[in-house]
């Protein structure tokens, strides 16, 4: 049904998995023409030699952000690291809609940003108009944002799962536990020794323990859901898998809710959410039955503990966690289906 | 454009993983209405049950063959197990067309099948008008087939290499040897020992060594290829992932071929089919790089051994090693753009 | 050293992941001659046909427990399924020495295990005077034992590192939190769909929430040492690797404690434990960093959240979880030193 | 029964996987006292930095070469990459024995190393000097050597394998195709892209194809054996695993030789060596057999082509294919039994 011109994107730091994981996505779409590939280190390259998976794709070569013609660009999808995404982004044209799959605009106070990502927010005006793109629970205001900043892949997972039970008052706001385990894909495709597959390979352990840098974003959002300040634990671990993220937390009800109360208030939250699924009572998310797709699956759990309750969260981290989430974002900023080039199933096994 | 009505379709062998495959693929086809799921052992239970990835899907319930009304089907797809597939195939009304992932109608010989098989085939007279669909080999005579025989994983990446080579006797039709990996999926969901997580993790090994059972139906084509009676040495080995297969094929040249003379032929062969992609020269064929896609990807190397190429070929086993090439095979038999539905691509990493 | 008979050891449950590595580690052993090998449904067949990693040992072939003389058994180690162990256990003659790695000796209360295994206990009175076989902390007890029932290995990696802290009143006994991860062949090697690898493979999910069996064995030991009744929410997840367990435990202190104080504690509870370390402040347990070894890994780090801490704990799950712990208990049992046929470093990568 | 002084040993290339497995080996050897630890990149750090499997071991920190006394010396254990080794290697003095598991001395020929390694060899009087370390063939001129020269992991799975077929002029030195597969850690620790966990885990390809490094170190032995100049096909493959070394070997009979012909020879080759196996008919090798140990298993085939067989042989990379195999021959050299500290058995699962 494309009939109307298509939507000219480029894509910022396509040779990351956030990026290859966009196009991906974004080459099926009916309204998108991919116009312009940027990776500052592999100016020049095709596609196919940094991501030989997308060798069928009839794309333009890679090129630095100052080669694009930026007035034949609709829309930036970014996917820079923290830190480089908020001065490119800041020199785009003011009519190019930014689609931020970067940490650089997530924090609605530029002195938590400093804080926890190091160094100045180089645009600070900008960092006040951008919108979260949690989609589920931000819709309006992505619709008409210009700069949306789609959460990370932890936030994704633990926000979808946690905000309509603080907003409903069912848990309580304090002694939030979040156990969370990812795939390694979630760690990026710079070379680092923990990466490697003999290290990661047959393992598991935590990392980043009391320091990771979703806590701030997940406790930005949690309190505004809340109306109270919200401090949680939250402790991810590394998985030997390469997508999928698994969010255990560990809540406290509020008066006499209960795991039905919860699982409820949930299925309330999220009935015209086409993306989000509660599974039924007895149901166990797993990240391979939502891998490659953008299906958060959630799921409730009675505690042996009396008073509390396990909510139960799992994305693919590439997906729902970051390039899906953001062209679900797309598509709400152009008037179009949400879940449009979003179809596709989980690939199990 | 889905302005006929819908073609209705069965599933038969729901809960197995080529026919969860095909029904992930199949669910998004615009003409297809998914109208009945037939798994003997799980009748009356939901889909989700079976398959939880799947749980997103408004589908009918598992029944039994018996349950289904024929007459409101107009396609079955087949991913029962051979044996019992031919049983189930010949029942089927003969107005219902019959798309076979199973190893059932592969072998144009009913007597090469009792051998390789055990047990008589209980539709010989199907198996003379079945079609074998390797689909970049038998276009027109899918087109019109009312009983389509999918091949087997190996075998379709096995052929899509060799086929050409024959065809244009750049390649001898002896001393073919072909080494072969696969995931672990590749052997179904049928409960064994040696598929456990535990037996089959962090290990590699060949099975199946002088005897396995796609031997004789890659045989069968390579003869009829190659005009004369080939044999193969076929070495299937088993890897620690759960999709994807890898056939390295080691032949001996005819006259003066070379690797570029190969290529060369490979890429006219397929130069209008857009699942087959003959990578460029210094590009390897990886089996992650195709994952979850049905594209197969073709590279020609140079051997050390003079006179001797090597071609490597590398399929998803659960996509274009079956469902995904059922679904273009079905797409031919009804008219229909031959990658309906198949746009998907690879999911990497 | 071994000059003094041999002890003559059956292994009751050989073809089992327990019994096998149980085999492993003893057929090293200097003073241990492995004397019969019991698995009634192998009976007749060598041990390399059922573990082909053990074919260069020269052992006995398999036999079912009546074809034992036992009056040439010393001692017998047991990797029987719970149910199956204590009825063949209590027909063993009183002479021999049983270590056992079943759950059936755990429990201490006859009626708790009914309720948590189903049925009725068949040897009471055996169960009465079992010695709960965690190394560490019941050493005396071990020396001097007849039956040793040794702990499952989830109650392994928690014991070792809340038992210090509940002893030493560091932590509260409320509100304990015990995220647990572990690798598949925790499950074992009976034929299961979930454990195969194309279904647990790349992917992680919870299971047996609110229910999993080891929970009684773990407040059953928490509450003796906290010296009142301890309840926990313990949260097992399966992860996609075959060997291997870290406990995330999120625990709340008492009094003025901090994570210094229970690093304090747990370095003098184990000062002279020679597989127990806890790890330096900063450092991380990781499961690959004790693969194959009888070594427990601890790590305590501060909380987000005032008040808590995070102790997390790592194990192999057959080896200091199961086999190695038997093997450490089988050393204080015979006068032997603890270490002995345990010396292994872990195997990485 | 250590009564003689220990053997001083020191380990250059600490920092890497195979000085690692080495260090692992060595500090359970009853005659070794590791007495430095070299690491030019590393130096002053603590091992159980860098490994932190190795805590539990109480050795010196890491130095480089020069902090050594070398007069403290016996021996030295090399796993410095090709290249450094040889250089490093020159400067040690004439009484300290060398164990290189490096590439620098496997070459006969200099000519040869520098028209595969790049660059002149820089001790080309040493290399004359050199003895191919393959243990079981080369028993005689090891235990008197100053300079023992340990195989590549892939030339010590195939040579194994086919050494005893050429002497024995069982099979023909013409059109020998070797596919081989190996576990990501025989890539070593040094930071690649492809070894990343996500870009290697659940993926299988073939990687330097025809120019693999291990080529001219087997054709060198080969052709020894053969008494002609053998040419091969060697084919390495990338598995998604982390230890382990499969080849399946393809060879061409001579004579009236079949597979049983060749399973005799092997095991009348190996009949007085503990570490190889020669795997009974119809048992197949599987590198998660051989895990962790310094086993070697070979299998022989029958062919479906007429007049060839099909080798199979697995090891593991880091074990027999490195560091076991450089201690075998460390116990050849000082008097020992062959076997001591290298009696650990697979690690399986």
């Amino acid at each position: 049904m494309a009939s109307k011109p298509p939507i000219r994107a480029a894509v910022l730091g396509a040779s990351g998995y956030t990026g290859a994981d966009l196009i991906r996505l974004a080459a099926r779409h009916p309204n998108i023409a991919i116009t312009a590939l940027i990776a500052k280190g592999h100016a020049g390259q095709a596609l196919a030699q940094v991501f030989p998976h997308l060798v069928s794709l009839d794309l333009p070569d890679l090129v630095t952000s100052d080669e694009v013609d930026w007035n034949k660009i609709d829309v930036a999808f970014c996917g820079l690291p923290h830190g480089t995404a908020h001065t490119e982004i800041r020199k785009l044209p003011e009519r190019v809609k930014v689609i931020d799959m970067s940490a650089d605009f997530r924090l609605r106070d530029s002195g938590t940003y400093s804080e926890w990502y190091g160094g100045a927010h180089s645009a600070p005006e900008l960092l006040k108009g951008a919108i979260y793109g949690l989609t589920e629970h931000y819709r309006d205001e992505i619709k008409t944002a210009r700069l949306v900043a789609c959460p990370g892949c932890y936030p994704t997972a633990v926000l979808l799962a946690l905000l309509p039970l603080l907003k409903t008052k069912l848990i309580a706001g304090e002694d939030l536990i979040i156990d969370a385990k990812s795939g390694v894909s979630g760690a990026g495709r710079t070379l680092k020794q923990n990466i490697l597959f003999s290290e990661a390979g047959e393992g598991l352990s935590p990392y980043g323990i009391g320091n990771h840098r979703h806590v701030p974003e997940i406790e930005q959002e949690l309190s505004l859901a809340a109306g109270a300040t919200v401090t949680v634990n939250f402790t991810p671990h590394l998985a030997p898998m390469s997508r999928g993220e698994l969010c255990t937390s560990y809540v406290r009800l509020a008066g006499k809710a209960d795991a039905a109360a919860l699982r409820k208030a949930l299925n309330e939250a999220y009935a015209a959410s086409p993306f989000v699924r509660v599974v039924e009572e007895g149901v166990i998310p797993a990240t391979q039955h939502v891998r490659g797709s953008n299906y958060c699956h959630i799921g409730v759990f009675a505690d042996r503990l009396p008073g509390r309750a396990i909510v139960v969260s799992a994305i693919d981290n590439l997906v729902k966690g970051s390039a899906g989430q953001a062209l679900q974002n797309f598509n709400l900023m152009h008037g179009l289906d949400e879940t449009t080039a979003l179809e596709q199933l989980p690939l199990f096994p």
